[in-house]
């Protein structure tokens, strides 16, 4: 081990952990541990709440969990002889007051825990909850390690820096008094398709405020519908990105730390370069899936493929999670479905390699509309036979998911999500929402990309007039307005909480505002029911967005 | 209006609420004080959030929300002519740091808004999330009001008398330096079968803290999930209930305060007399329905009745909440099905009064395997079999419901979504689950309950033994434990947080323990598209418990 004087090497760890999957966690840090010696580095950073992993929900409420993460640091701790280590963890809340546990990070040095400090900034908003299970840190301190003066903060607690600050006091303010050397901040950030370029630019108002150099360390992995892109990276005081480690999969880098000058000795100024924003999210998809089913300790998919552009793409999304030997396409086309969904879908299977069968559902309608004659005599064919046929396809595909030991993936989009246009128990059924968070625009935009080398996806699908095939010659723009409007309103609704009469200013008609913004609003009872959502924007469906079913929505 | 000196008439009005529609909160609240005006009453208090609704959830992140609510506190203002009001409403924080809102009061006084208070102590933990909306009150201060000075607060700003407390502080230990005359609590305290008793011990404790008297305004009605069960009370400086407001409903009663003596002038204690827990819960369940179905203007419901004990309890309950003409009951046979499963079903429905008819799922069955056959030639009939049964009757359900405008109520119980023991988008469908909090032992505790004087429940039903009739001879306890060794672990585990050793010192076998709580666990993906479950209990599944899906329970 080469130890320079007047410098310390560091290592970044960013990790795929798992919630409540402690040996395995541990197992990975004590890994890094062991790279970063082979480096000759003398501090390896973990991310937030790493012993755990994150998010670890309503498992933080019991007592076993928490003493289960005390025995990882322990063990960790015997490891650390010729390193330190900075680790995020959960930690009983001693003082007899306030709730049960800090979101703390420990520093480990010559095999001891030296310091504990205690999150507090905590992020309750979206998809965050933080404050339902930590209580903010009473004090901050400056902490020592490796003779380095370091402001060490979890997360949120580098996150006050906007005109109107979300919390009363910013911890930083409190920090910078003492002279630290540098901020170390680690983090449990998600990915949204905004929230890379917003991270860069809070940690480099804090590198230029407080005119320090900064560490900064990600999750990676996705947790259900979390998706954590990693992108972890070491910041210098003038607010430049010096050097930054992978997207979307585990990185270990070792960097140098000049402790007279106080700055990175990296000369080059790597600036982050970010993928385009549709090739971020599809990679953020791929990892969503690919995570989801190693954590179930599944390895199969199974989706229904329409011919429709959803199911294509949710399918492309599969393949390259899964392998193609791993997904199974089944189409199941009805007396309404056209030829060309039949032959695009085969081309889409054959194109990606993928196993297909073809099932009619014609037996089974015709059996459940003999069975419900009696009852439906007399009435018009409307939303119930629709739905009969979208569920007659779902008990198929659960059949032989159910039998084989498949997943199904589902391919609903957010528009349609957002105005109800699915039908519960059918089409909506799955055990992932793969494109739920993904405007029907953005599906276009992204199959487009897929094909940006090459007909992944056969251009007909994505030529074609979008419909549900539930009833002769149904088209989407019989029920709903074209997708950009469409779109363009959601976004404003969902994501800006504008109102009516906030939307209206925008242009848009009053009719249809009002329309589409009903839409949304009768359908949560539907949402209540829906799989998780792979969350990639800043305002997905699921977790991050509470609404009442029985609300009266006149805003 | 009579106005006796040193004497102070104070209505407490307990409402059920919508959230969202300030048009009919509003109206109902100026009802109230018209109708306090007529009794002479000076002071009319309502409960917290009473203008929105609560809980109003993200509609709290609209502005347009927010200025309702202001314009609503702007009308009822302009009512309070001789009379005052207390009136809980979300207001704008406009200090420029911390969250968007504060959860206030506001006091009304000779038609002006005289005093705005916050509240301090935010529950954010099972059901609640109020620091995802708002910001802890900065500062505390005694209130004047018809020449009281009143320590105004807002439910959980009385809650936190334990020994080891939630909060850093408490506002009461502030306000009661200032010598108030009265304690008066805004509440929106949702039931559940401990929550009377611990609610009544809680503002007890205050009151003989503080010496003070005691006034309790909680909401009664249902909102999807959660059912706020009134019971709002007065309570003497001596910890005793004077008088209390019905259970379950609306309800308006003035009472005189004097204001020499600091007591309310009623001699009688009248003791609260809650109702026996398992009755309680009936009459929460039976609100549960009446609410989610008048506020979702639906009139009629839809019963899969299968002559089993959890279809028979929810048949039963919803003919008392919604009239047995609003009742459909559909028994869906298979070859399974024994006769006595059909005799039951049949006996109960002419028990109550209710239209069934009786559809045979043979016909759906036989097409689907013969449409599968291909596919499972070779396999054994096993669980993808059962599934679709049970998926074949939901399809049937869901058209009846979707042709003629039934809400389907979910059947199942507690014990079953607990353990995975349903079939996702089978019996698992529906718009609300009626019993969903309920043990399998409490589903008989309460039909014996409700056949205490009279067979409404044929004692078949409830005598024999439980079966899916999934495939032959099936019973529960082919699968599970006794229901009561099940049901103790599954409490001891998802209330009171019970860790594997924990609960194997409780006595129970390790193998049994390891096995149940693996069921629990395995099925959070089941459970996280489930219905809303209607909470009695502290902890029901839905929004007061969640659960990572991925995540490994070493516990």
């Amino acid at each position: 081990m080469v130890l320079n004087k007047g410098f310390v090497k560091i290592t970044l760890a960013q990790l795929n952990y798992h919630p409540g999957n402690f040996e395995l966690n541990t197992h990975k840090m004590l890994e890094a541990i062991a790279q970063a010696k082979q480096e000759g580095s003398q501090l390896i950073v973990f991310a937030e709440l790493a012993t755990c992993g994150y998010p670890a929900k309503d498992l933080l409420d019991f007592d076993a969990f928490i003493d289960q993460a005390a025995a990882a640091i322990e063990k960790i701790s015997n490891a650390c002889n010729t390193i330190s280590a900075i680790i995020g963890t959960p930690v009983f809340n001693q003082q007899g007051k306030g709730k049960r546990l800090f979101n703390a990070a420990v520093v480990i040095e010559k095999q001891k825990v030296t310091h504990t400090i205690h999150k507090t900034l905590l992020p309750t908003y979206d998809i965050f909850d933080e404050y339902r299970y930590f209580e903010p840190a009473i004090n901050s301190e400056i902490i020592k390690v490796n003779g380095l003066n370091v402001a060490l903060t979890i997360c949120e607690d580098l996150w006050n820096l906007d005109s109107v600050s979300l919390y009363q006091s910013s911890p930083m303010d409190h920090l910078s008094q003492f002279k630290p050397d540098l901020i170390i901040n680690i983090a449990a950030s998600p990915f949204s398709n905004t929230q890379q370029a917003t991270r860069h630019r809070v940690i480099q108002r804090n590198a230029l405020k407080y005119q320090l150099p900064i560490i900064y360390v990600n999750h990676t992995g996705a947790q259900t519908d979390l998706i954590f892109d990693g992108g972890s990276f070491i910041m210098n005081a003038q607010g430049e990105s010096i050097a930054s480690l992978k997207l979307f999969e585990e990185d270990l880098q070792t960097f140098e730390f000049d402790t007279e000058q106080c700055q990175f000795t990296q000369s080059e100024h790597k600036t982050q370069t970010f993928n385009t924003s549709i090739g971020n999210i599809e990679q953020a998809l791929v990892l969503g899936i690919k995570d989801y089913f190693k954590k179930l300790h599944f390895k199969k998919a199974i989706i229904g493929l329409s011919g429709g552009i959803d199911s294509a793409l949710v399918l492309y999304l599969a393949v390259k999670a899964l392998g193609n030997e791993n997904v199974l396409a089944v189409l199941l086309p009805s007396k309404y479905s056209s030829d060309h969904s039949v032959n695009d879908a085969i081309a889409l299977a054959n194109n990606l390699q993928v196993q297909y069968h073809q099932i009619s559902i014609e037996e089974q309608v015709n059996a459940i509309d003999n069975t419900l004659a009696p009852f439906f005599k007399g009435t018009e064919m409307g939303i119930a036979e629709e739905n009969i046929q979208s569920r007659a396809r779902a008990i198929l595909l659960m059949a032989l998911s159910n039998k084989f030991g498949y997943i199904l993936l589902n391919t609903s989009n957010k528009s349609e999500l957002a105005v109800g246009y699915g039908t519960l128990y059918g089409d909506m059924c799955g055990g992932l929402s793969v494109i739920g968070d993904l405007y029907k625009t953005e599906v276009y935009e992204l199959c487009n990309y897929v094909n940006r080398e090459q007909e992944m996806i056969p251009q007909n699908i994505i030529s074609k007039e979008p419909s549900a095939e539930l009833r002769p010659n149904q088209k989407d723009i019989d029920s709903l307005p074209p997708y950009p409007i469409l779109d363009a309103i959601l976004k404003l609704y969902l994501e800006e909480n504008l109102g009516y009469k906030e939307l209206i200013e925008k242009g848009f008609s009053p009719e249809l505002v009002k329309k589409i913004v009903n839409m949304v609003n009768a359908n949560e009872w539907k949402r209540w029911q829906a799989p998780p959502v792979l969350r990639v924007s800043p305002k997905a469906f699921g977790t991050g967005r509470k609404m009442p079913i029985e609300g009266v929505y006149s805003l």
